[in-house]
């Protein structure tokens, strides 16, 4: 027995959950895990599953359950549970987030395979050392230089057959047709708690503000900056005296929690996009 | 159409997911929301799943269902969505999470109808205005009366037809006979973040320690005095310059939420006991 | 002995804090808690003192001090720790936050003396019944009789004596004369976690975006609408599958917490203006 | 001129802070920061105060304060706040909180230098790589190894003139006389949220009672195990749904926040040891 998660949408109507169950049930899988959502405002459906099946049952689910998914209009993705997904790390000076995801990777703590490192400074500006070990590509960038190093930046993704692409504080913005040629696998932590602080140093304008609270937000990237379907956000208190670079301190606290957390949940198959809002099956 | 929450729990096996939603989807039922959970540590499965369904496929679902569930060894609940709960509130002369329950009523924010109040102090020491209007039973209690108190508390729950009992601050000591009379359909606020400080003054003891947060902690009633199945927690940083009365005072406002959010997860069905412990499908 | 709150602030320079505490010693005062704050963005320093005091020593402290404040340019205050605020409260149909407040000041938790309501409409339309036995003034606004009806509260707030305004989810923008002539002693409640979602219905725009957390934010009313100095803020978490009216009654939970906390701040002078800013000395 | 930071208690009594500023004020010193706390239980009075002051005043302060100091019966302790504070760190395999804070000093968010890190396990079981550069000491211990183990954690105690011991997941109980050695200068982090489960397996114990929270307790070691004056505490929600293994996950990030936070706080001069609690002056 093997454990597979099974991900759709589909427009909502009566029966999607027993016809669903049924093919499961039908090839001997057991159901071990499920959740779902009817988004009223849409009229979408929304599922996740997480069910054991025998090596054996699983074509013939496969064959059943895709004739179910054409006759509901479903669209879906089946995944091996137990296979780590393909990740590309993305990251600037600022290694926080970095180093976090691969002493994550290292624990087992997270089902993904890193697949490569691109920096836009050379390693030797990072204060972590987690990232030795894995291929750390320099691809520096300037305005004059962008289309030629997001052209590169293709050539690994492609290459490496990265599935998920972790801006992890990469601080630059990419062009449209790179969010589009990355669209619903690229995470971006964003270092303020959208929507307020759109654009630079959102820490900056907190402090001239005087929020008494500041958070962080990760979203899947998409062209319009900071627009994209957030996954999770968090807050930290903060006060009258802490400056600036005091928020930027408890800001890093706050970015590598809710990008580990982004991260995991996607990893795990718990986030599902809803146009440009997500639907996240937590556990 | 109307809605219907059905709760559910039996030993685990293969297919029971198909097996309910079939009979569902048979009868003309639509589900909107579906939560389970396999506890693997008992082998016990949970469900909770709401559905809308034409008064007219009801009757025919429920006989379908039972057959089922028999089958399945279910013990299992079916309740209108839209009926409300007979809720009776028992309160000391620490009022604020009656206070703050009946506004929640009245708002409409609850799905239950307050069928009384019993109090061991008379209403005159209270702090809200809210009681008025309910019914309200001033029935004071000492060691001595203690028995007789009790036989007149279980005469208004019989009475009332009370289906949740909640004590809302009532700080006295139930029974073990009491306790088995109100099993599964009572509900506590314990003013500390069990298993820390069970028993009495729990605040004067939480500043003799120095912690630095306090918290809340609402469950089901059991005989054994704060062990019984927890519903909710919650906590609030505190700081060595709070005193035992600033500690009282900020417990009040965690106590309140904590209790509040307790009965309203209990009257959506959404909370199923599993031995000493809970299954809360939240939203 | 009794208990006095000084608060000051003066252009930032050594030797502040040995003088204030001189003019305290000298006269017999006992400090029992002080808090400053110097900031280095405007060079404003900021101080707030609880001492106790014979009464016999106050006459010359406060001539004593009052020398030394001039000699440092100092704007400051001195108030009798034991002595209630007049506090007025204003507002509209939602009455969640009304309701809680005067809990608080019937429990003795706020040092305050609730000397009127005003309300936009009928106090029919409320739904606590905790605003029984104060003055309520319905003062029913439109358009066309706005500058009239804000006459009235004006006239009240003069008559009243009223030392704090709080806008209770008001819900009306108050004038730019207004604003004016409340400056400094009008707190507003605002329902979403500013500087995100500022203006009408922030919890429709909040589930539009698809936020995973929704806050409140209490700040001094200015005449810019939702830019006066924040005091506090919290938020709560949400999901996708919380509905616009779900969120508006997490709202509520979160709303009348962050009021009720910046008017304690308030209450016991802890919140000093700071431009667009607030410093805030917690305990 | 540099900064300083000054930490004092005394029994309480009138006109402390006017001498203490007094002298700082004679000497040419500007306090940049101050906090003060009155314990009204056991009549003790704690300061925390921050000043620059050029080196020339420095040596007539002391000497002033001194006098001062003796005359009100202080215990106190004058740090030159610019010098970083000598760190010994002590893990067992569970290495995310030395990771953590290994990444914090070399970013330079701590003012310490890790003067060596003792190990009962090799280095080659740590997931991290950032102990590299620094001296790593594997001493294993076992029951009958125990008493020299700890003689030799004593000598590089001593010889690394180690000011601060940080019990980073070490999972060893220290003999009381280890514990009196590091009296006032050992931070461990306990995985749960004291007073709740002290001991061994907090996680599986929170698991069995069915706890809706989980956290973590940082603190001061005394011979009393788990009962050491606690510096911070804070918690993470759970659910029904996750097994000891995910709590045991959710606790590590519970755990690295939360030593961290401490042993920042006790870097920066801001815990003061009141018996068996702490006062902590809070940024």
């Amino acid at each position: 027995m093997t454990s597979r998660i099974l991900t759709l949408s589909c427009p909502n109507t009566a029966g999607i959950v027993a016809e669903v169950a049924a093919r499961v049930a039908d090839n001997g899988g057991n159901i071990t895990e499920a959740a779902q959502f009817d988004d009223q405002f849409s009229g979408t459906f929304f599922m996740r599953l997480r069910f054991d099946i025998a090596e054996e049952g699983l074509g013939a689910f496969t064959t059943a359950f895709a004739e179910t998914a054409g006759r509901f209009g479903m669209e879906w993705r089946l995944k091996d549970a137990a296979r780590p997904t393909r990740m590309l790390l993305m990251v600037s000076k600022f290694d926080h987030c970095l180093g976090d995801l691969l002493y994550r990777v290292k624990l087992g703590e997270m089902n993904a395979d890193v697949v490569g490192i691109i920096g836009n400074h050379p390693e030797e500006v990072l204060h972590t050392s987690l990232h030795k070990g894995f291929d750390y590509h320099h691809l520096p960038v300037t305005k004059d230089t962008k289309a030629q190093q997001e052209a590169e930046v293709r050539r690994i993704v492609e290459e490496t057959d990265a599935e998920l692409v972790v801006l992890a504080r990469y601080m630059q913005v990419l062009s449209d047709e790179m969010c589009q040629f990355l669209a619903g696998r690229c995470i971006n932590i964003h270092h303020s708690f959208l929507p307020g602080f759109k654009g630079a140093r959102p820490y900056d304008r907190a402090h001239e503000r005087g929020v008494k609270m500041i958070g962080a937000t990760s979203h899947y990237v998409t062209a319009d900056l900071d627009e994209g379907p957030i996954i999770y956000q968090d807050v930290e208190a903060v006060s009258h005296a802490d400056t600036p670079a005091d928020l930027i301190g408890k800001g890093r606290d706050i970015e590598r929690r809710v990008l580990a957390r982004a991260v995991h949940l996607h990893l795990d198959q718990r986030v599902l996009v809803n146009g440009r809002k997500t639907v996240v099956f937590g556990k």
